[in-house]
């Protein structure tokens, strides 16, 4: 099953879902897929009744799946991409063997092909393609086997970093705020079973395909990750009952050959370039710019739809 | 005008206005705080005019006057306790001038008599007892200046600590997680204008009693703030919109006399003992423990009423 998000003007938008070929769709039962991921059970039995898909679905008028979260976990869980950006801050973590996770702002996650508005380009703006799922409530002190059958739906997320904030943030122990404005989802939230095999050990082994202003960047594969996405909610849930429809992120999709698949951030890039050529030649977005993502199955589906959008000047409220 | 909720069985509660003198209260003209927060100009003529209070107040049937909220951003703002908590956790954090500021769970925030269940006394349960602000709709960019006007009400919170988890989580420069389970409201969220001249330049200037087990712990005064809560709110909505509802944290009340007038929070005391006696002498909570949060004003009104509230062993979902 494969679910999207219309925009009709309100704050949640209108739950739809999709017919099998993706080109149309049908009013979901519930009105949001806050109120589906509640009552998960009860609205896939009555979602997947539904066989007559009537509306033409429209790319453009999509919200994020999930137009806003109770809560967004983000993780780090590729480690090809953690040790670069380490060497890239200057920091030197404790190494704990657990995942390493934020929670980010989640009021608000912008839909596939909304305008990004950014402060300032001297922020140091980048993207960061990745994987993430959405989970059900899921009680606390849950181990990692008992939490992948909390795992409804999956999605794929850019986001969004300002680089020149994020290594100063960090060094101060707290995490991260100004360096995590809102993120953005790809316009469908897909069940698990919806992937096949290419949804192995809670992983999405996927090549997400991110081309910035055109150009390929990026294709990297989602199957390394260091931890399985029910790793990373086992994580999240150690001390805290995790609310329907929170939101767990893999950290930016990175591949040890890194140097051939590409990356899915820019400043990954950039940490290749200080360790091969002893500095960074790619600069960070400019206004105007473009970044498209979408994740391919081998057999060239593209089950969460594209993000493709563009970052403008923010001009005040 | 003070606000608090009282629990109907209903995940938002209901929303009533106290009598001039506290003993009474009369529901609101909407239903929860987060709706009077997002149309607060017109929530507050409406709740102005109300001047009959029916209802006697039940204190053991108040929720959280928020019980939960899109986003929690809590501040570290009192110099005392930060210097002193890097001492201990062996942290050497970059100065940078600005506020320290993490993201917490903001989905529960524990009503102010609830037992507070905790997975394990090894992890270190500790309270902090904290101011907070809850704001309207914040524009990004906001300055200090403008950001005060959106400060709506002032309440106290105690931000429950599980201290084993916090340097770690600290050292890996992604904040904390695992470390900081749901935090507790004090009942009345009070507007600025309600506390008279103990509000100043964004600070609550009164007194945090703290009493654990029943025996004074802390009696520190909100007036050291290094920056005001405008300054906090700034700092946030510096990439960021806040929607309507965000809280905002002060981080543990302390003075520079902490040895004077004591601590908000155990780690404090612990950390001021290993600095004069070379070990901590004071153990964390235990499971049974009660601690025990009012803020007096210097004419001993308490308009915030008390936290009062148990740490019980936690028993699975």
């Amino acid at each position: 099953m494969r679910l999207a998000t219309r925009k009709d003007g309100s704050r949640d938008g209108q739950l739809v879902i999709l017919s099998p070929d993706g080109g149309h769709c049908a009013p979901a039962p519930v009105r949001t897929l806050q109120e589906a991921i509640e009552h998960w059970d009860v609205f896939a039995a009555e979602a997947l009744a539904i066989d007559a898909f009537p509306d033409a679905l429209k790319p453009d008028a999509l919200a994020a799946p999930l137009p806003r979260a109770w809560q967004w976990l983000d993780g780090s869980a590729f480690e090809s991409h953690g040790a670069l950006m380490d060497k890239v801050l200057g920091i030197t973590p404790e190494k704990t063997g657990r995942p390493l996770m934020y929670q980010g702002l989640s009021d608000r996650f912008y839909g596939p092909t909304d305008d990004i508005p950014m402060p300032d380009e001297a922020l140091g703006i980048d993207f960061e393609g990745e994987y993430g799922v959405i989970v059900d409530n899921v009680p606390m002190g849950i181990d990692a086997d008992a939490a992948m059958a909390h795992i409804r739906l999956v999605v794929q997320i850019n986001d969004w970093s300002l680089r020149a904030l994020a290594g100063p943030e960090m060094k101060t122990g707290f995490g991260w705020v100004q360096a995590k404005p809102a993120c953005s989802m790809a316009p469908f939230a897909v069940t698990p079973g919806e992937l096949g095999d290419q949804w192995r050990d809670g992983r999405v082994c996927m090549d997400l395909l991110v081309d910035w202003n055109g150009v390929r960047f990026g294709a990297a594969n989602g199957a390394p990750m260091g931890f399985g996405f029910h790793e990373l909610v086992a994580h999240a849930a150690r001390t805290r009952h995790l609310p329907a429809g929170t939101v767990i992120g893999s950290g930016t999709v990175s591949n040890p050959d890194f140097r051939e698949v590409g990356s899915s951030c820019i400043a990954e890039r950039r940490g290749i370039e200080i360790v091969d050529e002893g500095a960074p030649r790619t600069a960070f977005m400019c206004f105007g710019d473009r970044v498209r993502m979408e994740a391919r199955t081998e057999d060239g589906r593209t089950p969460f739809g594209a993000i493709d959008q563009r970052v403008i000047a923010y001009q005040g409220a």
